[in-house]
């Protein structure tokens, strides 16, 4: 299959991924980027996001702690980004939540094209639909991906990676990736991981620098990031639960894991089918 | 008693925090709200605050970094968290250190009416008299509430309870919570814990956390918060002595013992009297 | 040696530290620098920083995601120091990979007199030459301080360190820390520590804790913190390979070895001579 590729190019490529983060999980983000394979630069100011996207292979915005001076600052370095075709993934942390946060991510999506768009349910209803009501960061329930409705699922996904161009990827209990062809289906991951705050954040960071690595597949490489990010949760929670630990040792424990993570382990661990 | 009550109502209502607080250890209490049950979420930009403020059911204002930027944000919250009759949470953190912190603190007292004021001895002495020479971030040593000096405290937290409205909350070796009336003293804890950062700063996230799921209890949940994080605290220590190991581990095992900490757990080591 | 009687007088002294640094690994400075010893406080608004740095027994300037906004904080704060003769470290995070970045370093270096100026060898490249092209925050391969060029690399500490008046500290494989009269290159350390965000900004953190600790005595003082942070390196990865873990445990466990670091460790461990 294409995960052990995928992995195998990111490691041996060490792409070099500029982050326009959130100042809550962009640690986390870092040591994620660099347990994955890459390499992270963190910048934010207007005066130089110009010039440290054009050093980077990808770019990663994450508006989970926007603010006047930074939403600019994502803006000339998505265009940049695009001006010089590297990929670009947008994670819209709490769109819906409020005005600000609502109207970032519409302008956003007008002036930059993503290569891949990741959120939790909520957020992407709210990036389709160009408006929400997003109660905070976490995905409302009457959102979420079912077995049942995940055909419903799938075809909407399908359609918005059609319109926007990018790969849709919407995380949870069941996670689907889809461009505008194909849906793929996700079941790796453990509830305790929505129990530590940046499994989302480190996972779109990783998606950028997966796709970078993996240049016209974004689709392969965004199921992978999404597969390596489920499973190395796997693998805190089983060491989280042989040593009776808690959500401390959960984060610690699932960059240990993305940081040993091999190819047939990815492989192996993946639960990922089509939709 | 009403520890167990406190921390039930907490992990069954998952209360929504809004925290404007510092970059140091936002990380850290983002975390512990988890942790503890509640749900965090980080937003400070002018434009925003307001939105995010009443999709929550308690705020934390924490000055730890504040800046010309967040200071505004605050003031806007924390009145539009007394308008709807929300719970709010303040950590004057390095009050007296700078013209900056103390004139910030004074602005928010002024115009935000707080639910709890948590602070160690110095930063609340600030808060009481206005004015002071805080020497940081830590207490001062002569400012340190102690066995001898017990009455004196609790009769002048008392009174600040009963000017300010807000539950007084003085935190050390020994603890000191009270509101007009009553005022009770706290003795969990280790002394490692001020050997990590962000002790004072995680317990005012869960504090607003305790609060907002106990209306009308506020003296009693701020309790609850301190004996949570004082107990949480010698279960970490334990656990860093059993293996040898230092300051790093205990900010880990600080967050597992509070994900994992029960009502019973909670009411069989809180130690915990009137005074 | 002088390395026990550095980290001594660091642990006596309890040296407050005023950080402006970066929101990446702000957290990390922070409990490293109270791990050592040392105790930190991080304030970066142009309204207080003069304040607190004349609260302080030391200043550390990074400039990792340095803004408009806190530039002008680092200049206020470097040249109040100077004024009162307290130290300040430089660490250029990433100068050289954009203009922002090699501008602000020359100004910091044209307004502030600095006691230590820590970095990478691109880095130091960048000070050395006032211009640069970085490769983001890591060293380019062919700007590595090896066993051959070692003279050299010493030569030119030197000479940079008899034009600045600052020690020079090089990191990397090999680190060499001089004086205008003298090098010494430091072989503690272990390659998984890349792997992890923070190492350079934790050291420059604790460097400032050090030279403040041990006044008139900055190469020395450099050096023991440079050692102090390899040798918790690769005590720190004996636990990880141990453990079969990660670089999640790396970080947690270099912080727990700095915690307990004792001078005789210290002495009996560093790997330090003359070149």
């Amino acid at each position: 299959m294409f995960l052990k590729e995928c992995l195998d190019n990111l490691r041996e490529k060490t792409p070099l991924i500029h982050c326009i983060t959130n100042y809550v999980t962009v640690n986390d983000c870092a040591n994620i980027l660099l347990a994955c394979g890459g390499s992270p630069i963190m910048a934010d100011d207007e005066g130089e996001v110009e010039e440290i996207t054009s050093l980077c292979a990808g770019l990663d915005i994450n508006i989970g702690t926007l603010n006047s001076r930074t939403i600019q600052s994502m803006l000339k370095a998505g265009k940049r980004a695009n001006a010089l075709g590297r990929p670009v993934v947008l994670d819209p942390v709490g769109a819906g939540a409020s005005s600000l946060r609502t109207n970032t991510t519409n302008q956003l999506l007008e002036q930059v094209r993503f290569t891949v768009i990741r959120g939790n349910s909520s957020e992407i209803k709210m990036v389709a639909l160009g408006t929400g009501d997003t109660q905070g960061v976490d995905a409302a329930a009457a959102d979420a991906t079912t077995q049942e409705n995940l055909p419903q699922v799938a075809k909407y996904a399908k359609e918005l990676a059609g319109r926007t161009g990018a790969v849709i990827a919407i995380t949870g209990a069941i996670d689907l990736v889809a461009d505008a062809s194909k849906a793929l289906a996700i079941r790796n991951g453990h509830p305790m991981m929505s129990k530590i705050t940046g499994t989302g954040c480190m996972l779109s960071a990783i998606t950028a620098a997966f796709v970078a690595a993996n240049p016209g597949k974004a689709l392969e490489a965004t199921a992978s990031a999404v597969c390596a990010m489920g499973l190395c949760g796997e693998l805190a929670y089983q060491k989280v639960k042989a040593q009776g630990a808690g959500t401390g040792t959960l984060r610690v424990a699932l960059i240990d894991a993305m940081s040993n993570l091999t190819g047939e382990q990815l492989e192996g661990g993946a639960k990922i089918e089509g939709c």
